[in-house]
């Protein structure tokens, strides 16, 4: 029997155009495809006909797929013989869950291999021509998960240059009233960018002081949300012919400008 | 005249394995191909056979092209109704410069595009098999560009849970120095990852109190240098047929794990 491997990659942000070369050729010779949700379907299309698929992502409502059965499914097929590739959404590295994957492999003796993709930590801000980094605005910058604000050192947090957030969209209120209670100025630029990289991008602009009420009642998730004078430079870097829609209707922001 | 266009492209990290797609079509249609040192000679490969290249990269003990001067080479062609690739290592919007040259374009009222690229931040990190995010060891990370490490505030930069220093192979002794002064503990794991992604990928493992004499000696630019536990995470995700080099003599860090 052939030896199998599976291939842990990610699909990148967005659309099919994020996808590396070696992940676009590795799907062309894949016999298992499994997938997360939020890939794209264009990418899915990308494998050869005779290639199976097993979605394992999670859909609202619906009963979803626990990691150890994951895990085990990514074993079985990798013990069968099978060329496998386990795509994730972004980078596999970052938020992942990768680790668990890549312990079961080990256990099981299993050849594996991790494939860097396009994360939409680095991505996002950069499609919504906000530069993480300046020589005088940004000499860091910080990338959290605001899934569960609580367990977070926001002391810290509040002191670095700029902040990348994900899983923040739910959270958003929690995220402004930490910073703010750690002596953030409530003057600190935002944005949010949700489905960064695809058709549906959209970006909210704003302030901590009032990003909150600006985006009342939208669904922000999945949104990548940046907080740091940085944003501000995104009016000096746009496309004149940019397309994608912006919601920035705070005039104190604007004159801040 | 045809109406140019300059697209801003991150080459990724490595070879042209970690290209994206996008980048990869933009190449076979561009005119002229302007890039930095370091961008692997088989990705100025990929180019179209009528496309003229200019290399704006700066090598060592030689006279290099001035930013000023890039920045007008990009409108002049541009003017002149070219479709035109500026091509960066990594991804264009992290320690790239990018700034200036999208100035400059939107000044000459140029069109442009920014693309991103996968960036060693990420990158090297996941091939060293090192997660920058764990559920236990780290909640957060941080990145930050140490070739002035006397602008930045190491205060902060001691409390975060993981460090990724970027042009830090040359100041590593005043890195570990300033760390330690502000409480970060001699017993914190380091990895330095160069060249990563290329054939001579190299990696150095060791703690804040021995990396500076692990490393003695050694040239460690171009690299990455990752601070904190997650580094400890490596020996139990590295595949097993692993084949780049790992300098680890360090019993200390051994035992630690």
């Amino acid at each position: 029997m052939p030896s199998g491997k599976v291939y842990i990659i990610g699909a990148g942000c967005g659309t099919a155009d994020y996808l590396t070369l070696r992940a676009y050729k590795l799907l062309q010779q894949a016999e298992v495809l499994v997938y997360d949700a939020l890939v794209d379907p264009a990418i899915i299309a990308l494998r050869a006909a005779t290639c199976e698929t097993c979605f394992v992502g999670k859909r609202g409502g619906q009963p979803s797929i626990k990691q150890p059965e994951i895990d085990r499914l990514l074993v079985q097929y990798c013990q069968q013989g099978k060329q496998v590739i386990r795509l994730k959404t972004g980078d596999p590295f970052i938020f992942g869950r990768t680790t668990t994957e890549i312990q079961a492999l080990k256990a099981a003796n299993c050849q594996f291999e991790v494939i860097p993709g396009i994360s939409s930590v680095l991505a996002a801000p950069l499609l919504a021509a906000i530069p993480l980094t300046d020589r005088v605005l940004s000499r860091s910058f910080t990338v959290v998960s605001a899934h569960a604000p609580d367990e977070l050192d926001w002391e810290t947090l509040a002191a670095v240059d700029t902040l990348v957030i994900l899983m923040g969209g739910r959270t958003l209120p929690t995220i402004i009233d930490r910073l703010l209670s750690h002596s953030k100025s409530a003057q600190t630029a935002v944005a949010i960018i949700q489905w960064a990289g695809q058709p549906q991008q959209q970006i909210w602009t704003g302030i901590l002081a009032d990003i909150v009420f600006q985006t009342k009642g939208e669904k922000l998730s999945p949104c990548v949300i940046v907080i740091g004078e940085v944003v501000r430079l995104r009016e000096f870097l746009v496309p004149d012919d940019a397309t994608n829609p912006t919601h920035s209707h705070n005039p104190a922001f604007d004159e801040e400008i």
